[in-house]
């Protein structure tokens, strides 16, 4: 019976590994939850899996979930500090860390270093900190295995196989509801129409992240820190059915791929299940009546931002950590329709352009700094424009 | 540096196997060769790689050899018991089975029962001797590493898996020139119509078996016997790109594939350099030139004789030995244009049909006499549509 933790319970990922564990609860015993403010799901949640320690975003927060739970956990914490302390608890053996954005940071550094095995679905905590997590990952011994369909894909197909002997990764990216459109076409798309995402359900932020394929730009730097890749090791191919997750070309000519259907309660519980399998109870695959798997380069007039991540494989820290702040702003300010579609990626580069590039980024400190900066430096951009 | 003995060494196989060799001349040692006719292909690659052992078909191949080359090897066997004698000696670190037919058992016999490592091409060898082999190969410790590039795929996704873990093993097949046509259609194609395969270049027999399907019956038969699968568990796509060269779906949902460009260069290297990987100077695959890659059920109503091999499946040893035996004959009958298209599998129904199936299957001598009594009754049944 292993402890696991969900940081980021009541969100997308949070839910399906709710779901997984409770498939599973000879195997799985759910030790801490931590969510932002959605008290009543995470109410459910403490009453159904009956953690010792629960973690909200903010006071008030917590004071709801006890007026709100006849459920008592041993404690309730809250803040920044609050997660980052159920997540690095040495009773842990699992924790799933899937809370969005740079939030994620912290918590996710608390749980690598406490040595438990880290199923990571946060995205930015690599991106920002790709150096951190993996220092501390080599100190403490921590495991951390992707949850992300792309990157799940990566590191099965790698498994078996010695780092020296990979040419390149390619990862597969549906192209959003966009990619058979010219840059002029896109310009006037609003965001109700990007938010339409053909394949997968995933919150706002990262559905228009995949309109803009920022998303996969993002997973080019998860990737560079999760396999030790440089980048001419990274490549990416749309492939609009979502069925290939990834593929790994071996320098011998093979190229290995793992394919499923776009459910990700299978990259989940294989992060949680690793190196054995489980029976999901999902169906299998038949790839006779999806019958045609496509696959297309990337424009990058189409797709500027992917660009600029292919930049940061090669920049130094600072660079990514400005990346994902501006596009994280320039994307609100695109679904507040400030701006419009082609101006996320216009903003983002003038943010980035103004950015000092030659910034120490060994330390969290450091990282939030950047991070602060960058995000008034495009504040400020987004003013602008008004 | 190891000692490579190739069985077949003038087929396409092995001829791709010395390319490999050859590039990688500080890894293997060309130790032994074994070819059937071709006194002077293997006198050039006798002359070439300089091996201990030479062994020809026949006593005159073997004398007409001592007259052709300038290069005296220690030396030089001949007829079945030399192919088995160079196979099986136990300087070898390596032997790669490539003779065709049922001729390869009795040498891919002698070099797995010697320990050594078996890069096995030679189809029948499974196919009729399957329990053989894998008793020996279980007393010796030998590994037989699949060469054909479907098992070769299915290997590298299994490298590491569980066998608990794996729902279902999928062969990819090419289908063949036929798979878009009617059976009707297909009763008139002509030996010339059925050789022009759109992939694969390869002998005429394994081509006419492609365009009937049975080459895929026979790795159906292979696959059970490698990797220890029931029939339950083995399936088969048309792919007509010959991508993907096959697919290992895992309990989880997870389907792991094997892709390269059609070049058995990449299996056979594969094969000699496992667990490591070397680099092939093979382009990469490029899947947005590829663009598509289509998958299709197989119509049992046209191509039957994919049918009889999931029963094979199901059945005794002797049931493998004559669906192959008058599969080889019938196909032959077609290529001298004494039946047509269809009559391949008709011939081979009633020649399964006639045979007694509860016939004890364990020891070569089993085997070989089985076989000679569905060669006698094919032949029996052939002379009878005359």
């Amino acid at each position: 019976m292993k402890n696991l933790t969900v940081l980021g319970s009541t969100g997308s990922i949070g839910c399906n590994t709710l779901a997984v564990a409770a498939n599973q609860d000879s195997a799985f015993r759910i030790f801490g939850l931590a969510a932002g403010r959605n008290v009543t799901l995470l109410a459910e949640q403490a009453e159904r899996f009956r953690p010792e320690i629960l973690a909200l975003e903010r006071e008030e927060d917590a004071e709801a979930f006890r007026r709100a739970s006849s459920f008592s956990p041993s404690k309730i914490l809250f803040g920044p500090e609050g997660a980052a302390e159920v997540a690095g608890d040495t009773r842990n053996d699992i924790v799933v860390s899937a809370i969005t954005g740079i939030n994620g940071l912290r918590p996710t550094l608390a749980a690598v270093e406490s040595g438990a095995r880290v199923a990571l679905a946060n995205k930015e905590s690599l991106v920002v900190g790709g150096f951190l997590l993996r220092e501390a990952a080599s100190r403490s011994g921590a495991e951390i295995i992707p949850v992300d369909s792309e990157h799940s894909a990566v590191f099965q197909c790698l498994a078996k196989e010695r780092a020296q002997d990979v040419r390149k990764v390619i990862l597969t990216a549906s192209g959003g509801p966009f990619f058979r459109l010219t840059p002029e076409e896109m310009r006037s798309k609003s965001p109700e129409e990007a938010l339409n995402h053909p394949r997968w359900k995933m919150g706002k932020k990262v559905t228009i992240d995949s309109a803009t394929m920022m998303n996969k730009g993002l997973e080019l730097i998860e990737a560079r820190w999760l396999f030790d890749l440089e980048r001419d090791q990274l490549g990416i191919l749309i492939h609009p059915q979502s069925i290939v997750h990834s593929l790994v070309e071996m320098r011998d000519g093979s190229v290995l791929a793992q394919m499923s259907l776009t459910d990700m309660k299978i990259p989940i519980q294989y992060a949680l299940t690793f190196p054995e399998r489980i029976d999901s109870g999902l169906p299998s695959l038949d790839l006779s009546r999806i019958k045609e798997l496509e696959f297309y380069d990337v424009d990058l007039n189409q797709f500027p931002l992917v660009s600029l991540a292919f930049e940061a494989l090669e920049r130094e820290q600072a660079f990514s950590v400005g990346l994902n702040a501006a596009n994280e702003l320039a994307v609100e300010a695109y679904l507040d329709k400030q701006i419009d579609f082609f101006q996320i990626h216009e903003v983002v580069t003038e943010s980035l352009a103004s950015q000092e590039q030659n910034q120490n980024v060994l330390t969290l400190d450091d990282i939030f700094a950047v991070d602060r900066e960058a995000r008034e430096r495009t504040r400020q951009l987004l003013q602008q424009r008004k």
